[in-house]
């Protein structure tokens, strides 16, 4: 099995390492990933989260577990316990539907780290493709806001909604984003001022509920997110705050745009009411935890409620940039989403 | 001068004392306030906030100087140290006018502490007709969002959009709260919460980013905020975060409501352009800080941008709820708002 190095996940010819995002920006530490229990920790706990990032880290496990003699049985096993380890994101599905075939196929073991590879080196050429498609909606010196996070560690490549401003800022196309911070956990504010910092992309970084504000006064262009899953219509599940945003374009007249890999598109959930939503912990709401420390503000008694994603209807949405194409709603309607 | 206590403010014969808000829900510890610059620091670190306590506060601070031998160029002095604390509220401006008034009486000093116990006792009495006119928009179950904190310590008397809440809760209308944690100084997560268990309200907290998605699903019949300037025709600064709110309770056709006492409302302003903005510290933004602790976990390099107030037009308010009546737009257009 080759060596693999994205941004946020690596395998050194021996041992698969995720970079740990709970610790950035202040810390980048890589844990080590021995088997299905280990990895289903590491998602649960957002050491690593990207719905794309998700699914390829756990094809690069399985392959690891059958080069090392792991059996078809237990590896069908692994499957089902990391299958459920984040209900929302799709693409860990879709990439545990081939693991799964890679498994049963006479080639195994072989087979299955080929698979894997397969997984690995698509996503970079898939992040590469929708960056290029994203070009097209790109006019000189936007203005772009962001929620969550969508980069380089989210993906085996340079991201897909964050891929795409990168790229336009590798153009010298003169962007500036505006980055949501995105409560509770914060992805916006720890990993996506990070990235664009790393990659001197200018930025701000704002409250979640000061995006409405900006929009009013003139100062956004465009919205740019990722997503965890499209359903067939082109309702779409992304990070809690992303629905708020889409009404807000709405109202302000904001062109808004959804990137992802077809990867993330699910043609078997018609629409977004067939999407599950992940609920979290309390703890997130009631306060704030990571290497920079931990606080809360919230006393325990007080009941909350904290739904870790959100949907999107697909009249919401200006375009969708998948690595195939751009597609508007008619696109979606004549069912192109879901056509390879 | 008589004793004074409310549940933020406190003259005990000799000192006043504020309760400083930036230490709750966990800590009560009430603040000796000698002179304007104490008050000036007290309310710049946000230790008093809410519109009419900040006001009632300065007036009573006024009273308390002239008991003690200040004279009128002095006071006058304070006056115009105090009226530059927080540029956004209004009432703290409408008030200190009052005073300067007093201050200049041929009844001076016995006119400033008079004028400053008017003051208080008044906005017991605006907070109760306030709650009174606000019942006549609560329908019995309903369940209500909020933003910021508009509960009793930001007043003299029950609050404002709470105090609404909490006179419903005591006519046992069974209504129940949303709030906003209202980032990026919790006034929702760390008071509102505080106040409404104090008062055995059912509630549950949310981070800011979810409150669309709570009204996509049905969650949410009614959106109720206070407001720290209300323009002539109707347009309204409030804490970051309300004009989304308003924004999405248009879209999804939920009545929302501002309510305020007539101190809250600026005739001189003719609309929301004129409000001055007060924009805040970058450190609230890249972390948070209070009795709980202190986290940072946003670089020191990044960028931000904090504005502490947004201003919400009339064309998305259902009603404004005053003390002198609940008016509808086609009042506020007519100048009713105005009028006394």
């Amino acid at each position: 099995m080759r060596k693999i190095q994205s941004e946020g996940i690596c395998f050194d010819g021996n041992q698969l390492k995720i970079l740990d995002q709970t610790l950035l920006p202040f810390e980048e530490t890589w844990l080590p990933c021995e088997n299905a229990q280990d990895l289903v920790h590491i998602i649960r706990r957002l050491s690593i989260r990207g719905a794309p990032a998700i699914g390829i880290a756990a094809s690069l496990l399985l392959a690891t577990l059958a080069r090392k003699g792991r059996s078809r049985k237990d590896l069908t096993n692994d499957c089902v316990l990391l299958g459920c380890s984040r209900p929302t994101a799709v693409n860990l599905h879709n990439n545990l539907v081939l693991m799964q075939e890679a498994i049963n196929s006479r080639h195994f073991p072989d087979s299955v780290v080929q698979c894997a590879e397969e997984i690995f080196l698509e996503d970079i050429q898939l992040c590469q493709k929708i960056a290029e498609n994203g070009q097209k909606i790109i006019d000189d010196d936007d203005k772009i806001l962001t929620h969550c996070h969508t980069g380089g560690i989210a993906t085996a490549g340079i991201g897909t909604a964050l891929g795409i401003i990168r790229t336009a800022h590798n153009l010298n196309r003169g962007v500036t984003v505006w980055i949501d911070e995105t409560r509770p956990l914060l992805q916006g504010g720890r990993l996506t001022s990070w990235e664009c910092s790393k990659h001197n992309i200018p930025h701000k970084l704002i409250c979640d509920n000061m995006a409405a504000q900006l929009m009013k006064n003139g100062m956004v262009d465009k919205i740019l997110v990722g997503s965890d899953r499209i359903a067939a219509n082109g309702d779409f599940a992304n990070k809690i705050g992303t629905y708020s945003l889409a009404v807000l374009a709405n109202f302000h007249s904001i062109p808004f745009y959804v990137a992802a890999p077809y990867t993330t598109v699910d043609p078997n959930c018609p629409d977004g009411d067939a999407i599950p939503i992940e609920e979290r912990a309390e703890e997130e709401i009631k306060g704030v935890s990571g290497s920079f420390g931990t606080c809360q503000w919230v006393p325990d008694s007080t009941e909350v409620y904290n739904p870790a994603f959100d949907i999107t209807p697909a009249g919401l949405v200006t375009g969708w940039i998948l690595d195939t194409g751009l597609y508007t709603i008619k696109d979606v309607l004549e069912g192109k989403l879901i056509k390879r």
